[in-house]
C-alpha cells in the first residue's frame, strides 16, 4: 500500500483557530482525520505533520525518503522565502503537491514569490480543506502509476 | 442540474501535438471526452470551449452569465499578460478555477506573473489534464453547495 | 457636419450589469444614447462601436479615416497593454480623447501604465459618464477649429 | 449658490510666458477670467488663487472647507513629488478634480508618476485650458446633485 | 517546391500610409508583390498574410503546419506583448525569421523587449522592405538545406 | 531647565478632524497642551510649533540650536520626500526623535521610505498621541544625561 | 493584573558582549530585570523569553493566546526576512510592539525592509534598551483600556 | 553691465557651521562676498540670494526674468526631488550654472539623482566654494557673447 | 566602387573553434573569403578586421571615414557593454549593420541589452555566417543608392 | 593546539545522496574524517557540526566563542536569506570562512544573493569538498598567525 | 613648477568632426594649445594625452605618479562603464577633476551612470572646452596649497 | 610537466603601493615569485602575465589554448563588466579558477556582480595572496586528475 505524507508549515497549528474569514472555520485536527479518511478511500495510508520550525519540516521530509511515496506539503508562510526547504524538496526525489488553503494570488505582494513550487510537481491553491483532498487524490493516480 | 463550461485558451488546440514532453500526449478532444465523461459521474453537465483569440474568449465568459454555475478556465499565454480577461472573470460573478498543464512555477520568468489567478476562486498547475479533472471535482463541490 | 466615433473597449458591454460600485449603473446603450443626443446639442454626429476584440477595435479605427473627424475611446484593459492599439491610435491621425470611467489612479498597480494616453490627445479619468460627454465636448471644440 | 475653489500650484503663474509651445498662450489671468465667466453661466461662483509654495497650497486647501463646495486643482510640478498636497486633498473632504494643461503622459518619464491623482475624484490632462472649463462642468454636475 | 508563408501583424496594412518618415512609402500591397517576385527568383512559393487579430495570426500559424516550410513574421505591436503568438511560434516547429521594417532599437523603452525573438531562427530589424527579401532569402537557403 | 521643542509637519494642524479613523480624535491643541503637562512632570519646558511650509519647519530647526536641548518632530507627508528637512535635521546637532500617530509600516508603499529617520536618534510610529509622550520621556532622559 | 511577555529574538542572548557600540553594554538579564522592575511599577507582571529558533519564537508567540495581554517583540534578523513570524503575530490577536535598539534605518539597506511590524500595534526603534520600557509603558496604556 | 544671480537653497545659510568636514569653513556671507568682488573683477554684477523654502526660490527665479543675464544655483537639498524648481529654471529662459560645494556623486544613493543638472547649461560639483567662482566665470563669458 | 569593411570584435578569432554548437564550424577566415567573394558579385570590395581589443576596433571605425563606405559589425562581447564603441559608430556617419552570428535574444540575459544597435541602420542576429551576407547585400544596395 | 570548527547546513547531511551531479558523491561523514585528517596534517583540530535549523547554527556559533579559533561554514540554502546567521557571525569575532560546493554564480538568480559574505573573512566556492581543505588550510594559517 | 595631465578619452580625437552640434566646433589639438597656454598663465605646465583604449589610459594614470601633481581626465563613454579606471584614479591618490563637453545630464539615460566621479575631487559638465580651463585653474588652485 | 598561467587584470600592478589597507603590502613581483615557488612544490610549471588592457588578457586566454592546462585568473575591475572577457574564459575550454584579493562581497555594490565567475570551475575572495596560492593547489589537483 502506497504511503502519503501530508506536512504543514508554520502556523497551520492555529486552523479553524486564525483569521477563520481568510483560512476556513476546520481545525487541522478535522482536516488530517478528513485525509486519513480519504486515504482510506484512494488506497493509501496517509501520515500527518506540522511544525512551526524549518528545521523539524526539512528533518522531516528527509525522513521521508524510503518512508513515503508521495508528500502534500503547505508550506505557510516559509513559501516565500525558504530556499533550504526547496532544496530538500529537490533533494529527496519524491513527488510533492504545493498546497494552500487561501488564494495567494490574491494577497500581499510578498506572497506572490513562490520559492518551493519550482521543484515541486504541481500546486493546488485557493480551494481551502479541499485542496488537500484533491492533491492526496493527485498523488494516489501518480504514485500507483 | 448543474453547469459548469470548460475553457481553453490559445494554442491548446494543438495539445498532443505541440512540445509533448511539456504539455502530456492527449489532444483536446480527448481531454474534453473525458471531463464530459467526469462531469456525469459528479452529476455536471460540461460544456467546452476552446479559442485563440482573447476577444471570443472573453465573449464566452459573458455568455456564461445565466448559462453556466462555475468555469474552469485555461487561459494559455493569456495568463501573463491579459487585463481584459481578468476583467471579464471578475465582471461575471461565476466561480472560476484557473488550470494549467504543465507547471509555470518552473519555466520562464514571465510565466511566473499571472494576470488572472488574483480573480479566481482557486488555481491547479502541472498536474496535467488530471488538473482540469481535479478543477472539476473541486467546481462540482462548489455549485452544489 | 463633424462626425465623432466613441469607441468601448472590452468588457464594457457589460456596463450597469458589472461592478455597479466600481462602474455606475447606466447600461453602454443608455451612455451611448446620451451621446448622440448630447452630440446633436454640440452640432455633431455621433456614432458608436463596441468589441471585446483588440482587433476589432483597431479594424474600427483605420476604418475611421475619412469617416470620423474626432475620436472618444475608452480602451478598458487593453489601455495597459496594448501596443498595437496604440500604433493604431498613432497611424490614424485623427485627434483622440480617452475616457475611463472610473479613477483608474485609484486602482490597482497594474492599472498605473497606460499604454495608449501618450499618443491621444487628451484624457478624462474617473468622472463616470460625464467623462464621454466632456470628450465628446472638448472634441466639437476640436474639431470645429 | 454653490462655489468652485480653482487652484494653480508652482509656474503656472508664467502661464502665456513659458513654453507656449507646451502650455499655449493664454495669460493665467485671461484664464481665471474666463473660468469666472464659465461659473457663472454654470450657476456657481468661481474664486482662484496660485502659490509657488506647497505650503500655502495647503494652507489654501485647509481653508476650503466651509468655504468652497468643489475644488479644480492644477498642482504643477508638486503633482509627482508631494505627499503632503495629496494628505491635504485627501483629509479635507470636498470633491477635487486635478487638471493638467499639457499631455504629461507623453512628457518625461518622471511625469508619470502622479501623487495627487488616487485621492481626487477625476483628472482631465492634454486638453489646455478648456481641461479647467470641463472640470468646473463636472465639479459643477457633481456639486449640484 | 518550397513554399514560405509572410505574415503581417497589426496596423501594417497601413504601411505606405502610416508615418513614413518611420515605415516608408512603400504599401502593403507592393512589399507583397516584390516578395511573390523575389520568391520565383529564389525558387519557393511566396504567400502572404496580413491581421490586426492575434487570434487570426495564431490561427493562420497552427494552418502552417503542412503547408509550408518556413515563415517570415513580422508581428507588429504584438512583438512585444503576446506570448501566445510566441507559444504558437514554438509549437509549429517551422523556422521563423522575424522581421522589422524600422529599427526597433532605437525607439521607445516598451519596444526593446521583444517576446517573439527568443523562439525565432533570426531576427532582422531596421532595413525597410528590404529585411522581409533578406528573411526570403536567408529561409530559402534554410529550407532548401 | 532642559528644553524641547515639539514640530508638527504638514496637515497635522487637522488633527481631530482629518480622517479621525487613521490619525485619532485628539485636536493638536489638546495634544500639545498635553505635552507641555507631561513636560512639566519631567522637569523639562516644552514648546511647539506647526507648518505646512517645508521652509519654515527647516527655519525653526535652524532657529533650535541654542534654544532647544532636543526635539520631537513630526513631519507628517515630508517624511517621505524632503531631504532638506532631513540635512537640517543632520545639520543642527540636536537629538531628535521622530513620531508618527498612524502605523507608517501598514500604510501604503510610498510611506515606507523614510528620509529623516535615519539622521534621528530614534524613530516612534504607530501609538497615537501617546507616541509624542514617550518621545519625550526618552528626549528628557537623554538631554539630563 | 496585566501580563506581558517581552520576547528577543536571535543573538539577542549575546548584548553587552556583542557590538557594544552598536547595541550597548546592557546585557539581556539587566534589560530583562530592569522590565520586570518597570513592570511592578506599571502594575503589569513581565514574562520574558529569548530564542535563537524562528520555530520556537513562532510556539511562544502561538502560547501567548490566553497567557499575556501585550508583547513587546525584538526579531532581531528576523524582522527583515520572516512571513512567518509575521502570520503568528497577526494570527494570536494580541498587540504587540516591535522594537529595535539600535536606529535600524540608519544601517545596511536590507535591514529597511520590516516584514513584522505592518501588523503590530506600533514601532519603537533606535532608543536602546529605553525603547523596551517605553513599550512596556505603551502596553501597560493600551491593555488597562 | 552684465548682471548675475547667485541662489542658495535649503540649509546653505549654515555654511560654516554645519559639518564644515564636508561642507568647508567658509560661510555663506565670506563666499557672497568673495563672489561680488571676483564678479567685480569679471565685469559682472553679482546679486545673492538664500531660502530655505523652495517657493521663495521660484519666485526668486521668476523674478529674475529681465533682472539677471545669469544665474548660479546651489540649490541644495532640493536638487534631488524639486520638479517645480526645475521647471522653473526651464520657464526662466536664462543659462543657469548648478554648483554643490561637495562632491554629490561620492555620497548617499539619493544624492545621485539630480532633478535640476538636466535643464542647467553646466554643472560643478566637489570644489568648494571655488565652483561658485569658476561658475562665476563661465558664465561671465558666456552673457559676454 | 564602393567600399566595404567589415569588422568583427572579440572572441571572433576563434569561429569554428569556440562552442560550434552555438557559434557554427565555420572558421573566420573561411567567412571572410566568403565575404570577400560575395563582395565581388554585389560589385563592391570588401576589408575585413578583426580584433579582441575595443581600442583598436573604435580607432578602425575612426580611419573608415573616407575609406569605407559601408561598415558589417559583429561587437561580439561588446555589444552589450561598450559605450565607447556605439559613440564611435555614431561619430562616423557612415552606415553600419550589426551582425550576430547566435541568436542572441535566446541566450543570458545579460545579452539582451544592446548598446550600438540603436546607433546602426539595422541589425541581424541569428543566421550565422549567413547573416554576414545579407548584411553585405543591404549595404550593398543602400550604398549604391 | 588551535580549534577549527565546520559547519554544515541544511541538506548538507544528504551530501553524496542529493543530486551527485551537482553536489558530489562523497558523503558528508567521509568529508569530515578528511577534515579531521587535513587538520592534524596542519596541526589544528577539527571539529564538524552539521543541522537543518537556523537557530541550532546560530547557537553553535554563539559556543564557539572560546571554543574555536577559526570557523569553516557552509550555509547552504541559508546563505541566500538569513539575516540571523550573519549577525551571529558578526558578532562572534572569529574569523570565518564561508565554503560552498557547487559553483552558485553558475546556478539560479535567488542564489546570487549572499548574505553572509561580507562578514566573513573569504569565500571559497565550486571546488568541492576540496574547498572545505583549502578554508582550513587557510583558516590554519590566520589563527597561527 | 606644478605639472597638470590632461587625459582624453575614447573618441574625443574626432572633437570638432564628430556631432558638432553636441560637443562643438573646436579640434583636440586646438583645446590642448589652449590649455598649454592658459597652464602658463597659471604657472601649471600642462601635458596632454588622448587614446581610444581604456588600457593605455590606465598605464598612463599610473605612469602619473611622480610626474604629474593633477589631473583632468575627460573619460569619454568610459565614464559609464569603467571600473578599472575608477580603480586607477583612486590608486594614483592625485586630486582628478572629471571633464564632460556636453551636459550629460540632458542626455541618454544611461549615461547618468557616472562609475569615476565618486573617485574625482570634483566635476565640470556641460560647459565646453571653458570646462576643460576651468578645471586647469581649480587644479592650479588645489596643487599650490 | 602540467602548466599553469596566472593572469592579472588591470591595476594589480600596482599591489604593495595601491591602497595597501585594503589589498595587501606584497609586491605583484613578489607573489608572482611566491607562486613560482609553490608551483615546484605542487609539481606545475607557473607563467605570469599582468595587463591593464581588457584585450591582451583575452589574447592571453585564447594563446592559452595548448600552453597552459590550468588558469588562475584576477580580472581586477573587469570582473564586474566584461561580457568578453567572460567568452573568452568559456571558449577555451580550460578550468579557471577566479580570485580576489579582498572580500568583494564586503565592497560596493557595483562589485556584487561577477560577470566572469559563472564560466569558471571556482571562485576564492577575500584570502589575500594566499588565496593564489589555494587556487593553484586546487588546480594541480584538477589538472593532474
Amino acid at each position: 500500500m502506497k504511503r502519503i505524507l501530508v506536512l504543514h508549515g508554520p502556523n497551520l497549528n492555529l486552523l479553524g483557530v486564525r483569521e477563520p474569514a481568510v483560512y476556513g472555520k476546520e481545525t487541522l485536527a478535522e482536516i488530517d482525520a478528513r485525509l486519513v479518511q480519504e486515504g482510506a478511500r484512494l488506497g493509501v495510508t496517509v501520515d500527518t505533520f506540522q511544525s512551526n520550525h524549518e528545521g523539524a519540516l526539512i528533518d522531516r521530509l528527509h525522513d521521508a525518503r524510503g518512508t513515503a511515496d508521495g508528500i502534500v506539503l503547505n508550506p505557510g508562510g516559509l513559501t516565500h522565502t525558504s530556499i533550504s526547504l526547496r532544496d530538500a524538496v529537490s533533494a529527496i526525489e519524491i513527488p510533492v503537491i504545493e498546497v494552500h488553503l487561501s488564494n495567494t494570488f490574491a494577497r500581499e505582494p510578498f506572497r506572490q514569490d513562490d520559492r518551493i513550487a519550482p521543484v515541486c510537481r504541481g500546486v493546488i491553491v485557493g480551494l481551502g480543506s479541499t485542496g488537500y483532498v484533491l492533491a492526496l487524490e493527485a498523488l494516489a493516480g501518480l504514485v500507483g502509476e
